[in-house]
């Protein structure tokens, strides 16, 4: 799984960071989780086509979060993208996105399925899941868990006093079936180990609650907001938005393994100050930047 | 008379060139042409802070040259913009920015009046004017003439024998009302030099039409959009658009002093090759770069 922060800052976009997009890459999968004003941009910077996306998702309608989805629905469009784009967002989607397509001249040729998002699995792919969890904000917004399905790896060092190396047969073990070879059985349990997927945990804008920590519970990787510093806590309670401290509770809590900071306030020029308050509650913390690219 | 490009590519953004924006300072007034997805962060990028920005004038309302307009507008709203932003833009303006800001939530604090652009004045301040004119493109368009309104300055050397230095007076001669100063009259005539204004026209998305050297007439600076090379005549043709040769030739024909080219197809990698052609059909060319600053 490849994710790569496309805007890292909140609010309004700034020299060194733009508005919020997170791209997440799975095999042949390419969800966008939100899109806001000048993603496409960005992507062009890190090189990753527009048209390869497969769905987008969008945590809420705030505009630091949306605002570049009808550029990149009009490129997409003029590139003759050929595919449905299904865009995932709170109640309001459909809405919102007639709006967004109706914001300029557009062709009719594009073809697009909003789906409203509810709490619970999204998405479901052969190798990964999304969930979606509800979180606390000023408008409905949504927190993701993204899980890779458990799979099996051959165990070549077992096979081999079966004399069986690359056969069609492997696929019906790592599917979990036991096989039949040379009038022999060989039980999936024994000839694969299970490989735990991965789970990335997304918590987009939201003020602090205790429930939070299922969205995050032992995620190999917890991606936090992280809006303010502890010194604008009483901001972040107004806004409900979290402090860097807040999102590094939460890592502990929900025992993820690692927390990386991003959906800084443009206020803040040296973000140093965020990562160390969030260091004191939790040993393993990184902040993103524009175009930092995490492979789990 | 300040100009700078904040984005010179067309259709979509590239690495190097951001989508259709300009701004235009002059004093105190700071107009925004265009407003393509990103605009505000390219401002970020120059150091223009979004809340000087007195009126906004949209060409047309394709994608490229619009879709940044609701960021502005929500920043100006966060940064607690308190006078109203007239936003000019050809027929549908109105129906367009309310679609705009009902692409998101946005707060109702913004106060925003649109303006439908008719060929002529439309807007006349005290030391300047922007007149409209109708380009022909695929959707309704318009290109502009700014003129600065001619000034006297005063002839110092000839005040010398009336012992006249700082004064007053000295600003009804600039008005061009004649003065009397110890008992002698003094004539605006005699006592000023007429300073011709400056003109700067814009020529926005538009196929060619023998008309639009009326536009351009006696510019000090043409501004003109150069989507296409020679080598896709047809495509110009085709989508309503000049090439580099077709703005040289309108340069020419309206006796600028000066020509940028700007607007450029993303296909254009090299941009060098469309220089050489306008270069053959007149003296004074450059190509637009996003972020470079003309002083006038």
């Amino acid at each position: 799984m490849k994710i790569v922060f496309l805007g890292t800052g909140s609010m309004q976009p700034t020299k060194e960071r733009n508005v919020s997009s997170i791209y997440f890459n799975h095999e042949s999968e390419n969800i966008l989780f939100d899109c806001g004003e000048g993603t496409q941009r960005q992507m062009r910077l890190k090189e990753i086509s527009p048209t390869k996306i497969t769905k987008i998702i969008v945590s809420h309608f705030h505009a630091d979060h949306v605002l570049g989805l009808g550029g990149l629905l009009r490129t997409l469009e003029a590139n003759e993208y050929n595919k449905t784009i299904t865009i995932y967002g709170p109640k309001g989607v459909e809405k919102f996105v007639h709006n967004i397509i109706h914001s300029a001249y557009y062709g009719d040729s594009i073809k697009i399925k909003t789906i409203e998002i509810k709490p619970g699995i999204i998405i479901n792919e052969e190798k990964f899941t999304v969930e979606a969890f509800q979180l606390d904000h000023s408008v409905p917004s949504f927190g993701f868990r993204l899980k890779e399905k458990d799979r099996r790896k051959i165990n070549l060092e077992y096979l081999k006093k079966f004399e069986l190396k690359q056969h069609p047969l492997l696929g019906e073990l790592q599917k979990g079936k036991d096989i039949v070879w040379n009038d022999k059985k060989i039980t999936a349990k024994k000839a694969t180990n299970v490989v735990k997927g991965k789970i990335i945990s997304i918590i987009f804008d939201t003020g602090y609650f205790n429930n939070i920590i299922k969205l995050a519970k032992d995620a190999d990787l917890l991606i936090s907001e992280s809006t303010f510093s502890i010194e604008e806590k009483d901001k972040a309670r107004e806004y409900k938005h979290l402090t860097a401290e807040d999102a590094a509770k939460i890592a502990k809590k929900s025992k993820a393994k690692k927390l990386i900071l991003t959906h800084f306030s443009p206020r803040y020029k040296d973000i140093s100050k965020l990562q160390k308050e969030a260091e004191k509650e939790f040993n393993s913390v990184e902040c993103a930047s524009d175009l930092m690219e995490i492979n789990i």
